[in-house]
């Protein structure tokens, strides 16, 4: 199958093609409109720790489900989906470690894992893009720049590190616009951390990506800096939890949720 | 001292005084413009869950931040704040039965536990008062009126429940602007949960008030109904925890916290 085949397919009628091993491909574009998530699974043990992590710093860590410990279904961005098979691709890391990809996650399955979910960005470039706002990577069919910042998390127990954020160049008469259209969407990120200037943040330059491509700028674009989901994983990373299961880049869980459902209340 | 007295005095100035044992009466209307917050003490192995059931339940449950196990001292929303000294009143629930009215918990503190601080409705009356709107309880100095829906809480471990919501009666033409003006504040509650028909969430009679005073409703208004902070307190009540401290009704902690930084960004 390829994505035109995909087009008008629910997000549990795709999530049936991955569980069958149909669909092992990237999710970017399917099922437009829905919410699609950044997946951490983790030992119980360490789950205080990162749910406390999330909450206090919400802009890179939006949680949209916490599953009950050792229970792989899903009760609220998509009732009944299962965590170990409806995902493409999942990378397991041991003590920090990548040790593989594969496909279906039932055999690393534990009674003490918990599953986050946690908002992606694909939400808010739906409605930057409908807002009539350029996203370049987008346009070149590349990945979006994403770069580690000097601005430090604010730590939860084992868990500290620098927010990771994402650039998109917007052009100069449009970055207010993005910035009211992303506050709408405090569940995937919300508004831009920084505008302008990436030394200001730590970023000496901005041909020098830490993850993605490098990005296209346009004359006339400012550089937006918005906090991303990439965070949360490269912090847990760094606190080399035994076993730590997430998403292969780009391969993400889709919801049920519409993205305006996810629009602030 | 009296309120009049305190007129001016700053967030940090006032728990000053209350460290002191020189304030020990509730807190509405002191540092006007600052937010204050419900606590919630709870110990560490419960709080896993307690932070999931305030993630699953954000209208009722707005964290504003929890402490690191063990340390009572605030560092987010008033840095070095001292959570065992610097709120006028607590009370200790043991398995769920009130034992105690107290000044000071340090003869109760253990190194297992855990604050939770959760916003309170009164940063969003103040930004109700402030866009024009009457609220009937304050223009009578009376507590705002307090019930228990059958709307279900999203459950997580052992906490689970129904919701707790504020009503306020508002005029009629002003319940838009209502809407609009308390949904810049999901940290303190946010948007209503319901308008209108309190039979449908549950509440036979509005006379009947399960907290707070009965209320005065007037010809043309309307009763709007806001999810309340104290949910997660008479959750946590029924899952009988074997410690667990709270705040007195009425007798919040105050932060340094400007109410418009807890707007939606």
């Amino acid at each position: 199958m390829d994505k035109e085949q995909m087009k008008g397919l629910s997000p549990r009628q795709i999530r049936k093609l991955i569980r069958e091993g149909k669909w092992d491909r990237d999710t970017s574009g399917l099922a437009p409109g829905y919410a699609q998530a950044n997946l951490a699974i983790i030992p119980q043990d360490l789950s205080f720790d990162f749910l406390l992590f999330c909450q206090r710093n919400p802009k890179p860590c939006p949680v949209l489900e916490v599953t009950e410990p050792g229970d792989p279904i899903l009760r609220k961005i998509a009732k009944g989906a299962d965590i170990r098979t409806d995902i493409p691709r999942y990378r397991i890391y041991q003590k920090g470690k990548y040790v593989a990809e594969v496909k279906d996650i039932r055999k690393h399955w534990r009674k003490d894992l918990v599953a986050f979910l946690i908002g992606c960005s694909y939400t808010f470039e739906a409605a930057l893009l409908n807002a009539g706002i350029p996203l370049r990577h987008i346009q070149d069919g590349s990945a979006v720049a994403v770069y580690i910042t000097n601005i430090a998390c604010a730590p939860a127990g084992i868990f500290s590190g620098p927010m990771v954020v994402s650039m998109r160049p917007i052009p100069q008469e449009m970055v207010v616009r993005a910035v009211q259209v992303t506050s709408r969407f405090p569940a995937t990120h919300g508004a831009p951390i920084h505008i302008g200037d990436p030394k200001k943040i730590g970023i000496p330059d901005l041909k020098k990506v830490n993850w993605g491509d490098r990005p296209r700028i346009e004359k006339g674009d400012v550089p937006v800096f918005w906090a991303c989901g990439v965070t949360p994983q490269a912090v847990a990373m760094e606190a080399k939890p035994e076993l730590m299961i997430t998403h292969s880049a780009g391969h993400m869980f889709i919801s049920d949720v519409r993205d305006e459902e996810l629009a602030a209340l």
